[in-house]
């Protein structure tokens, strides 16, 4: 299967970075192919314009040059995975942004689907997963994120996974990358 | 009170836009001053890269002059209001990125806390209350806001407000203006 990996940390030397690197190792050693797509790296721009705003009357509106060059990306591929540090209880601003302009009216949902039956979201959380259930921060990330975009987007097959706890403890990062490459070898 | 209102939509003529003045229309008939930040207008950039990453050893440590301009804008005034459309059940990149760069340790939470006691957000939703309800889209949002980020941050007097329906029959715009016009006479 032809995997579209999707980074959203700018530091060459994440967690994030390492995360990916560990999925796709795993990826590809079960016969996958994986393309990686940086978004920091390649400067993809977050902010969505009148030019990528939806139009509820016209699911066949032609989007922005960049857009089109990532929905060309992502149609290349057959799957879809993301890998992403938790801020805020959600994405960093440049993958919410790949979203709000990539996933777009008439594409991704309206009259079809995301181009993808399997989505998976990988997301790094400094915290622990105690911090996370104390205060249900977990079921509303699963709301926001795989069932308000997945879901919505007709993703049979879409799940978030949260890796916990990678600033709690000096084993941590390698607890999470043990689990990253478990995630790539089950794909 | 100086009230620093944060407009996160590119279209001049928006619906976003014209809740932002409609606020603070009234909060200056009221008394107060208002500030506008108009975030796509100014061009700031959301990505968060490893000169705004937060040391967790270093509370004092110096960010950005992007986002020390930013801190420096927020510091002379004494409330804050973010005006947003909701997209995918949370905030559009362009605002997570200011709280994912601006909020940042040792400055809005950590040792220290956001500068203003009262904030608010006003989410302008396209869909009805009862989708929202449906699925318990509010009390995630909820959850990921105002308990996530602005108890988090230790403002005392934090709210989201959300005006729904925008794009549901052709008097909403009206009713969600009519909103936006009382939360800044009640502000």
């Amino acid at each position: 299967m032809k995997i579209l990996v999707v980074v959203a940390h700018g530091r060459a030397n994440s967690l994030t970075r390492q995360v990916a690197e560990a999925f796709a190792l795993s990826a590809r050693e079960k016969g996958h192919e994986v393309e990686v797509a940086d978004l920091v790296k390649e400067r993809f721009d977050p902010v969505l314009t009148e030019v990528d705003e939806p139009d509820w009357n016209d699911p066949d509106k032609t989007y922005s040059e960049a857009v089109r060059r990532e929905m060309a990306r992502i149609e290349r591929n057959e799957a879809t995975v993301m890998v992403f540090p938790v801020w805020w209880w959600s994405m960093p601003a440049i993958l919410k942004g790949w979203i709000d302009r990539v996933w777009n009216h008439g594409w991704a949902y309206g009259p079809r689907s995301y181009p993808h039956k399997r989505v998976l979201m990988i997301a790094i959380a400094g915290n622990g997963r105690e911090t996370y259930e104390k205060r249900d921060y977990d079921k509303a990330m699963q709301l926001q994120l795989a069932t308000g975009i997945l879901d919505y987007c007709g993703v049979e097959d879409g799940r978030l996974e949260t890796l916990y706890g990678a600033i709690e403890g000096n084993d941590a990062p390698n607890q999470i990358l043990h689990s990253a490459s478990a995630l790539g070898a089950a794909f």
